[in-house]
């Protein structure tokens, strides 16, 4: 086939892909294709805006490394991976809400005992934080893995920093026989996401802020369940209705409880004033 | 605003961008996230394949170098910047039509005289390029510019090659007093796009084939007129309907002339069969 013109171009295109042999595959690069034409022929996009886009394409890749994933930020920025999130994560009543995973997980975090600081000594407020994993269908979930990581009191993930020597604010916990668990950490704090490469540059160039809400991040894992990815935010945190990758739920914020010194659940003294927070998940059975 | 779900998200996403100074780029950014979000909704986009998205973007970024453009590739093989060159360019009656750029276009050739052989001595089938620049509104273009590039004899650009130490097969010519020009070349190669790399494993795993029909680039500019840039096909070229890129238009398809051994339009004693091919290029005014 020959001489493709704007109107007869994209079914040309699709008949292309009539031969993919995963018909999965070929769905997506059919669907993919139209909205893609589609999205051009709407704009009229010039020849210099294309080369912008390859242009912004082509460094958003290249300033991903083994701890820095701009296309992910990319996709949280345009709402995509929030609604992927969602299309995901219909979730019966009772299931505790999904948000983003977001680009700073690391895969096998180390493991401790309950009751570990995941803080290290960092400098921050101390936060005791304590929760159960239950099923939404009824019954804890004994020794469910749970996966938590954090910002620090300047609002940076351990990964973006270059100063410390071993995973901080990160950690696995296992729950105990009734799904229950608890650590040590500090309070989370707000932070812009990285804003110093392609993303930060189409958030300025459209008006936005870079900053979330504080929050803490759970991985929580069991048999026979969903695994659940989700946050829990800080109530009052200001950014809680501009949040820059759209993940906020009501269902997921939470009173960091202000505590006075004295002694904390697991019979730590305080000398301090320290804060608390429980919450309590519910993971969706992989059964239904 | 917090609670987004797959209904609600885009317009809160699409909200998120009504600060943007600049109009023309709201638009766009508007326009993108409705229509990324419907193919999201229209395929259910599922988490893994989301990963497996975020990964090829980031391995089509990081693939690309000062030799090598993967992510206009892709825009090729999905027919998008031939669809950009179609909606950018709605010629007029008489206009030579357009095709894809392509990946290989070097900015400010080497200019020559004409005449000049710019296979640099390359083996190859001699072939004497001749044509002429005018105005689709009437008139020749005196003293056009006119770059061409092409393939050698194996199908590669000079900058896919690392033992030439110089451009080859890649020039700027000056069109005479009357928008005339010629040159000599070596007859161009179908070639396969790059498939080493993530857009080539996008096409095996859809069963598509990398090949592009042998042709010579031209980009063609001239005084009051928009910048021509076109292929010229060689006419019984196996891959004419099947371009890997969509950039095949009849009006661009010419007989590279056999010759027998003789004496070529410029003088030149040829001992050996060559080729010769003429295309007259009308250029649209920007007047109009």
């Amino acid at each position: 086939m020959r001489d493709f013109d704007e109107k007869n171009i994209t079914e040309a295109v699709v008949d292309r892909f009539q031969s993919t042999p995963d018909p999965r595959l070929k769905t997506i690069m059919t669907s993919l294709v139209r909205h893609l034409h589609d999205f051009v022929r709407d704009v009229e996009l010039t020849t210099d805006e294309w080369y912008v886009a390859i242009d912004f394409l082509t460094r958003t890749g290249q300033i991903c490394s083994s701890t820095r994933q701009e296309f992910i930020l990319l996709s949280d920025t345009l709402g995509v991976s929030m609604l992927v999130d969602a299309v995901n994560h219909r979730m019966p009543k009772g299931a505790t809400e999904t948000t983003v995973q977001g680009p700073f997980y690391v895969e096998n975090p180390p493991e401790f005992p309950q009751g570990f600081d995941i803080s290290r000594g960092l400098k921050g407020e101390a936060l005791f934080v304590s929760g159960t994993a239950s099923s939404a269908q009824g019954g804890a979930l004994p020794h469910a893995v749970v996966d938590v990581w954090q910002s620090d009191t300047d609002g940076y993930y351990d990964v973006q920093r270059t100063d410390l020597s071993e995973p901080t604010l990160r950690a696995r916990f296992r729950a105990d026989a009734q799904g229950r668990f608890f650590f040590w950490s500090i309070l989370p704090s707000a932070y812009p996401i990285p804003h110093d490469g392609p993303v930060g540059q189409m958030l300025v160039a459209t008006g936005r802020h870079p900053w979330r809400p504080a929050h803490l991040h759970f991985m929580i894992s069991a048999p026979g369940h969903e695994k659940l990815i989700t946050h829990v935010f800080v109530q009052g945190d200001r950014y809680l209705d501009s949040d820059a990758v759209f993940g906020v739920k009501n269902s997921l914020i939470r009173e960091y409880l202000r505590e006075p010194p004295g002694v904390a659940p697991d019979g730590t003294k305080m000398e301090r004033p320290w804060r608390r927070l429980n919450y309590d998940f519910c993971l969706k059975s992989t059964a239904t």
